[in-house]
């Protein structure tokens, strides 16, 4: 289910974590396979992670359970990955690597508007269909960002939304249909809040409004909401009053 | 420093947990002197729970650590609330009694177009003031809302902000400023989402996109935008494409 948006992981995997590399027998697979046998293991593992870090945060995940709902043992997680930090942050990277695979959003062909429009709508459904992800960066920040500082991959994979967002605002200045002046970065921010927030806090804000904001019957109202902000944002002269 | 905006606390604590009703002394203080003295430890521990979890999780945070940050045991502690689950929760009452009482925001005698933005400001500078709220928030919904669900306190805070709103927009229609038809739980939503994700969501941002929400110098243009967005949003006609 998880792809690899990020090569040098692989390649670090396949160099450093090799299980297996002692105690051949004469029927244990040949070199390729036994690579690739454990990729798919360290992919498993991770996407076991992802999911126990996303409902229980960092210090609630146990490792025990984690290897509990895997193929694989708590001393092969160990082996494979160093230890419940290292796993963490490459369970961070694997989230953010695909989510990162999400963002090549194509919309250079649209008018501005609708560019916007559909960037912010796609957006939508990248939060909606990676709840893992938006906890994920929920527990993240909830460290104070910790341990992205940690990871080089996270650093190196550079977010392609801001300049696809760029691009478009140019169009939409040039064609004057834009007449608000925003940076690509703040329309990303104001996106994302709307698209994020849903996700994340609706637990509390159902508590204490009684409004399901993932109902399935408002899920094309909410959506909507989101382009419609943008483009209001966008196009209104500086001062509507 | 924490008010209690919710009396029933107060009154529960009084009755249920009044440490020193048993093992009197003669120089021991009289009954109304000591029942102050316990409310105010109850509320010290309180306030150093809520910035303990706010920084560990509930996962995280340790009662022992609590209690060497106040000037009671934890034993006391115990004694005062029970356990950390309870303490927990009390915490988060804590926490969401003191946002409401922030959210009393006297907007009626402005326009419609300065009373909605002048609330979506009074909310940004409510979040960015409150840090300790916003993480509690945040961790409470990566427990799922669990413990929210258990406490009757903060089911029966009324939150004013969707009345407050709701006046707003009666008044927008009423006048032809606001040509977008809109709930008011909706603009709470929008206005919410963007004020509690730049603080919730600053650090894994910074780490991303190299941009410091919190940045002193662009505090006024974050500030204006939550108007504006919230603003043009509601001014602009439905289809402004």
């Amino acid at each position: 289910m998880q792809q690899y948006g990020h090569g040098g992981k692989v390649k670090r995997m396949a160099t450093v974590s090799r299980p297996g590399s002692t105690g051949d027998t004469g029927d244990a697979p040949a070199g390729p396979e036994r690579q690739r046998d454990a990729e798919r293991t360290r992919r498993e593992i991770l996407e076991v992670a992802i999911g126990e870090f996303a409902r229980d945060g960092y210090s609630g995940a146990r490792v025990d359970e984690i290897a509990a709902r895997t193929s694989t043992t708590k001393r092969m997680i160990y082996y494979y990955f160093g230890g419940k930090e290292q796993l963490y942050i490459a369970a961070l990277e694997q989230a953010y690597a695909t989510a990162r695979a999400a963002e090549q959003m194509d919309v250079d062909h649209l008018d501005p508007v609708s560019a916007v429009r559909t960037l912010a709508q796609l957006t939508f459904d990248h939060h909606e269909s990676h709840p893992d992800f938006v906890a994920m960066v929920a527990v993240e920040n909830i460290h104070h960002g910790e341990f992205i500082a940690k990871s080089a991959a996270i650093a190196a994979l550079n977010s392609p939304v801001v300049a696809v967002i760029g691009r478009i605002l140019e169009r939409g200045y040039a064609s004057g249909v834009f007449r608000r002046p925003a940076e690509a970065i703040d329309i990303h921010l104001m996106i994302s809040s709307f698209c994020f927030f849903r996700m994340s806090n609706r637990y509390s804000f159902g508590a204490i409004f009684g409004v399901d904001l993932l109902d399935a019957a408002r899920r094309e109202h909410y959506r909507q909401m989101a382009g419609d902000m943008v483009v209001s944002y966008l196009t209104a002269p500086p001062d509507p009053a």
